[in-house]
């Protein structure tokens, strides 16, 4: 049951920086409010925000064979994703790794566990988001998979997905629908910069969103 | 039942901005070690130091309409507090709704839910504290409140109560006792700069607060 | 029961401050992944790498009378350890203690609990790994006990015992082992810059680690 | 800043008793979904159903003093209330406090903390809602207070509100609203009595409701 | 967005009944350890012991109007499966909507949600496994979809695939892999049985297993 | 470093007989309100009441390998303890182990991670006190270590320590304090029985333990 797949689709490169520029609340707007990662993923220092394609880990509990399998796999601009089989906060990645895959273009990691080596990892510029920091260890002792469907922090992932993380999170594109959720990712921008410059001029979003009559209707009294 | 305040009375702008540096280890300290709300709130981003009036908000799980309502409430100085009335952690606050805020001179925002666009929020200088980080978008279908008592992550807080929040996390001081609450801390704060010289001087605590022979009394047994 | 203890043992300096340069990771895996704290102890701002002698706290809950005692008993480069006897997130330490406790020489403090003023103790850049920030003050009403044995983020802690801290969280190494330790942690660092060297220059752990006879053999198949 | 007040307004009995056997879900409902407790606090056995005047306690954590206070203030009906100042699971409540609780016709305890002796308590017939089930003991060393208004896992409550209290959790009415409650919560029980019928006979919520239009003009599709 | 798929494919009767007998241990074990929702998720009574095909419900925070839509789509041997579009633990279902769904014939409730009414659900003999017990009310205001695939407590589910939940938790089983499953399950049923009463005779494990040599080489040390 | 430690000194027979009749409270009270394990750990089922001596183990996360390995290592009386090296909540231990240790005389498992078949635990009436009911499986890799000094659910455990447990949770007592605890309990049982004759009598706490004088000395007020 143990596999390794290594021929995976991704998206367009530009598609996936066009959505890496967006961000995760813009991209999980467009695309209908759906694959948004769990709200325990938090990245390890502020200000990272990257996309690039889903390379997939299912791990056991306590083991990180399959990182070292991973990595071969991985092309420029690909982000590792992995997810234990039962819960676990285990430190399963630190700068050993992470120098391993930034020279293979790896552009982060997310996992819902454990990662160690944060500091190191901040000076390197190698961005994590993950469940926990915790130095605990971890073994080599049993197989898992790589890429192979995952769901990561509740959110189903396919190899080859548009990862998108920032501040706000992380969160997953399906590759097929990447150009297009990038559109009305786009379009969302455009009209957020209207409404924001609106707003900034000190308009009420009770008006721009003509908001009132339907607050009355509802029952809303004002006092 | 769904209602909107509009006219709240506010503590002196002065008391307010003296509470707010005294910070709230202090003005907790001096009301008697209450008002504190639950730690799980935390700041978006480290050292912003905030007090206001509370401008309150009671909405539904995952429905963010009334912060467009409760905006319009806003006076320079103010803060916007809201509680949920069940327990959630979706994004009910982000970058456009603090463009409009700020317009109105809103100092900041306490939520016992999520918030999203941090990043934004923390360059536009727009603190927040919150029980998550959580792009998760919200819905404007079901009524809420504005200016009506809540109960936020624990503390009770009404319209106009002084909202005092920095690293440590966030306070609320009853309107009416702002004034004398500013005092206490005051005395607080300079009794404090007097023990902190001496213990900066090397005196123990054991010696400036005679606690030597009480715990003596109470059966401490040195070996 | 409850008592000081006067007298402890601490490893060598140099020791101790070896530990503290090779940092939590490397120093849990040197000892044989074993003396890790839980990792819900954070710290309270990033960067902060210590190393130091144990002084431990058994306190009740919410109540931080011993810390005072505890700061008596401190010697330079020693660090704080408290372990409440019940789970509590009070914020039993702030600025006035890390004032009397710096002139003494301490290093940091560990608490499986709250702490608060950390806007000031990051300006003293006293460093503080904890369960919470919480501004709850605490009481001076019942005795506990220093430099006794304690449970510490589900870690058994002695007085001496060494005590590393960093972004990673907080590892404790027994006395009597820790020049062996450090020994090992040396040798561990030797071995990775090695391997950091050939992971730099595109090798992969698959290789350097001869790991693939091991996987097939297992049954690990590449589609 | 310590009180205990003596005199008290509770509820006509049988508003009270007519509550209890309404039970939570549905006073929650007829007063409009407010005064539930948080759903960490849970019964220590099944099937207990009860309602009766809230006496209210605020005591410091790991200090279990003012319950003994509380008891001397407990009429026959009432319901011990009491709230932590700070988050706490110790064992503050056992079979020695119920048995003096219960001479005084005591119907149970609510308590945002722990519980022990649970077994004991079960023979007894001695209901408890509690966050945690904890042997930890506490200490009588500072003072609290007794029936002064307190939030409990997150509602407001004064003395001689109502409290009911099943396997549903907790929920508090106030003490002048408590007849008009009830009321509602009789004619909703009524209508639930109709619908349950004819939901029972195998009609569905959707016609019952009419919710069919609603649901087609929102856009809801079917395939 | 929002939409019903009314036809769906169901695993034959047999099989699930089948499968529903092996319970969930078994049936995880049988399937390679996978398909198994979080432990969040527990029954609200013991001994409960079902399996049924899901007729799954994507529902947004708060709002359980999908329900009255999906129990028009049940047939019998159904087992509703509800997901909240973010992390809630209201009471999305009681004794009404219960009432309504055995009326056609379902099992029981999986939700990664909050369930109320849990006395008369028990006395009903109406199964559920949820994330909470509480009382907290729900409105019906916005769309969701019904038997689309959707993420439950970690884990994929479609509808008709076949969900088995017992003292243990629930899991699910991809409906076209349902009789294969039975299969293995039944297979290793009756190798456990064998196993069973060997370890009941008082051979040790280390001794059917054949442990002892693996054991000795890779290190272990009996002292 | 694995090792299994096959002679180890157990209490006597009567003392931990005697200690188990007394139950986790009040042992815990008796000998100073130490070596209570975390209350994460709760029964499987209600009722049970054991005592015995600790058969330790410290196991990787997802391994239950070592639990063959202790019960060769089991004597009648004894109990089973297991600490995983990290966070786990994966089900160690199921119906076919229990068969196993049964055969040997133990008389229940303490566990700081999860269980499964708890209904065929349950009907063999095998008491498990775990952090987490969870069907995840767990594999069989990497060795541990069996009656070595452990810290389970916070508590530190050494290889023939006496374990209560019950309702209330789990206390674990040094075997070479149990004799003089039991006297200690069986003392304060005595003293408690003469207060429940008092208190059951309608006298009042406040006055069995001459509280009022101190309370007012206290500053409490009555209004």
């Amino acid at each position: 049951m143990a596999k390794v797949v290594r021929t995976i689709q991704r998206a367009a490169a530009d598609v996936i920086d066009g959505l890496g520029r967006c961000g995760v609340a813009t991209v999980h707007e467009a695309q209908g409010r759906i694959g948004l990662l769990a709200s325990r993923l938090r990245p390890i220092y502020p200000g990272a925000r990257i996309a690039g394609s889903a390379v997939t880990i299912s791990a056991p509990p306590g083991d990180n064979w399959m990182i070292h399998v991973a990595i071969e796999q991985l092309q420029g601009g690909d982000i590792l994703v992995l997810a234990p089989t039962s819960p676990c906060e285990d430190g399963y990645f630190g700068d050993l790794l992470a120098t391993s895959a930034m020279t293979r273009g790896c552009r982060g990691l997310v996992i819902d566990a454990g990662v160690r080596d944060v500091r190191d990892l901040t000076e390197m510029g190698f961005p994590v988001w993950s469940k926990a920091i915790y130095a605990q260890g971890t073994v080599k002792a049993t197989l898992g998979s790589v890429n192979v469907p995952i769901v990561c922090a509740g959110a189903p992932i396919e190899a080859g997905d548009v990862i998108v993380a920032d501040d706000d999170g992380v969160c997953v594109v399906r590759r097929a629908d990447a150009a297009s959720v990038l559109d009305k990712a786009l379009t969302r921008e455009a009209a957020e910069e209207g409404k924001r410059r609106r707003l900034a001029a000190g308009e009420l979003g009770l008006d721009i969103y003509s908001m009132r009559e339907k607050l009355a209707a509802m029952g809303l009294v004002y006092e």
